[in-house]
């Protein structure tokens, strides 16, 4: 093996060993933050119903509490008639008790009356006179009402610990009353960005062989939709006893470690060389069986992951989200990811691949077809013009013009 | 037709009708964000490239910047020999030029040097001496570089109106240098929540007969997620002077109004008189075929769409994701919505519905096949309980056990 071999990669790794295998134990404090802010945030213990719910037995149509007996046999030709003893008030106690043979008028949320155990549709009734009630149809018990805890006892679950809060988790936590709610803090994912030809996005013009840093502020939107917070520690020249530095000095505020490393081989060599010498047990993987995404490390240092990804701006977007943002929402406690868009398309060519690695393709979708992009790996505009992408798996040597595949669509 | 009758539902439309033309012309205004803030901001025009990028030929491969020409017939056994005429910075005008029979060491992503039309691989050579170098593959023109235009020509579209702006697009405008962008205010949508029984999430005991307001919470994710700002004017007992005063007063300062109304017959009526009173052209629809979500109200009053809920929290939430979401995005400029997650899977059991009307069914995923959910809609454990939904579309009189159905995710 030449001299370049062996510094080039000491240890691949296949993706499936990447997801499985490096699991960094870390995981963010606790924090209690108002149902306004818990979006998304991830619960660190089951949130548990203090009460029953709704708490009191509750019509969920307009009509007449009854005792459900009264009305047994009552049909259109022979009703049943009932005495009506008044009206619930909306939100307070209920003053009045239903007593056998007399009905008391409700509406859809009011809580039922002592002595009532149904309430029977305005539609099923008719007014023989105002105090006098025809009830045309039978009720069994329990039509028309809710129990008190039928939308949860005390005690219930009413959200999982480690999956985000959705909508109607936040609701459920209102009508629980637990206007403030314990979740994992946000990880904070230090963001170093090394390169000798990179510039900060607001350069207004360019030397020749500058570049503007396009991978810091894409980085900081995935880290964003993976719940970790970004925090940008600014761009480092290709240069080990530099990037050592800042390294160090960003590792113990950081939850997450990312270097956005220079795209030449001497430059991932100095980058590796400083995440080696960070902490242990140090560097899990030197390489991926990926493209886009060969050169990604992967690393614990001291109880932080660190990664280090390929100097291609598209590269490094692609392997931040499929490797990345799964580590950042581990450290956040997310142990159920929510589900990504997704749809079925006929790919529109073949798509050659090697046996053991994983292609990530950038495709189109054009009238039910799956268009692949291709061009290299330094192009962020494969990545703009995307609908989404395909994988070819591990196990396959590619797919074939024709196949049905799923497209995982960005959004 | 009875007094009631008449007094539920006046116009009754189907959610295809209310999709397809409930259309308010409203547009938020533009305003500029930094590029740290503008992930899933709608850009209110085209964002186009000041400048060609990446803006100067540059090597994607490490190894050598030579003429295409000088390498023509090379081989392992018969190399072309080149001078080595020094080495390319990275990140700086090139000072070399390649002649005829030079080349110049060059890395990944460092600028072209006059005169190179090609970049040889490194693998592909061998150093005869530290001066001299074997090309043992022929180079074609292009090869192992990009061109100055090959990111994007200037003035070419690099994110499009009216969709929002994911983190590849983030990435692309940093390159470009558009470090801030024009784009669509969010939509203000005001949330007025109205029922006697209705308490604050945050009043820690409730009488008999009240609820805390759990649709209000609820409400603000979803608005949040469709781009929009919620702002909650409070709650608002059941009397139409009341409400139609605290509408009047939200409604030049929004962009949307939300009414999340009582949940008897009563309280629905108060609400569509208060609204009906808001101005011109008024009410479009007092109903939707659609279950649950039957009393949902459309308006346009004075250029402001208003969106009348359902009472029952879970009703609201599902009405207001099918057609409360779409109306926001629209009002914020937003054209091309963001894909929902969806699974195929299998129906547990058969799901009767109406022709002519829109079914919303929530459903568990239990090892590929999708267990419906069903329960009084005043229960929200219905909703927090489901993974997602399946719609049983206007054309159906139902679906059969064991077909195969798509169900939306929830995130």
């Amino acid at each position: 093996m030449s001299a370049r071999g062996q510094r080039e990669f000491f240890t691949v790794r296949t993706v499936s060993e990447a997801l499985t295998g490096f699991r960094p134990a870390r995981r963010t404090g606790i924090e209690t933050v108002g149902l306004d802010d818990a979006l998304g945030r991830i619960p660190a213990e089951p949130l548990s119903a203090p009460d029953a719910l709704p708490g009191f037995a509750r019509a969920t149509v307009d009509g007449f509490a009854v005792r459900a007996a009264d009305t047994y046999g009552a049909s259109e030709g022979l009703p049943s008639y009932l005495d009506v003893a008044g009206e619930v008030r909306m939100g307070a106690p209920p003053e009045l008790e239903v007593r056998s043979g007399t009905a008391v008028a409700i509406a859809t949320g009011a809580p039922l009356p002592a002595g009532a155990d149904a309430v029977v549709k305005v539609e099923h009734t008719q007014a023989a006179t105002p105090e006098l009630l025809e009830i045309l149809r039978p009720a069994t018990p329990g039509e028309g009402m809710v129990r008190p805890d039928e939308d949860a006892v005390s005690g219930a679950e009413l959200a999982p610990a480690g999956r985000s809060l959705r909508a109607q988790d936040l609701g459920m936590l209102a009508a629980a009353g637990l206007f403030e709610v314990a979740v994992h803090a946000r990880p904070r994912v230090t963001v170093v960005s090394t390169g000798d030809e990179l510039v900060p996005p607001d350069s207004p013009s360019l030397a020749t062989g500058q570049v503007r840093d396009a991978t810091a502020p894409a980085l900081a939107a995935l880290i964003h939709e993976a719940g970790g917070k970004p925090h940008f520690a600014g761009i480092v020249r290709d240069d080990r006893e530099a990037l050592t530095a800042t390294l160090r000095t960003a590792l113990p505020d950081s939850d997450v470690l990312v270097v956005s490393a220079g795209s030449s081989v001497g430059a991932r060599d100095e980058t590796a060389a400083a995440i080696a010498s960070l902490g242990e047990p140090g560097i899990w993987c030197h390489g991926l069986a990926f493209r886009p995404g060969k050169p990604t490390l992967l690393a614990d240092c001291g109880g932080v992951p660190v990664i280090g990804l390929p100097g291609n701006p598209r590269s490094a977007l692609v392997v931040f989200r499929l490797i990345g943002m799964p580590i950042v929402r581990q450290v956040g406690g997310c142990t159920d990811p929510p589900p990504e868009p997704t749809v079925r398309a006929c790919l529109e060519r073949d798509l050659p691949s090697a046996a053991g690695r994983l292609d990530v393709v950038q495709v189109r979708l054009e009238g039910g077809e799956a268009v692949p992009l291709f061009g290299s790996s330094s192009l962020l505009s494969i990545l703009t013009a995307a609908d989404g992408y395909v994988i070819v798996p591990e196990a396959a040597t590619g797919l074939a013009a024709g196949s049905e595949v799923e497209v995982t669509l960005y959004r």
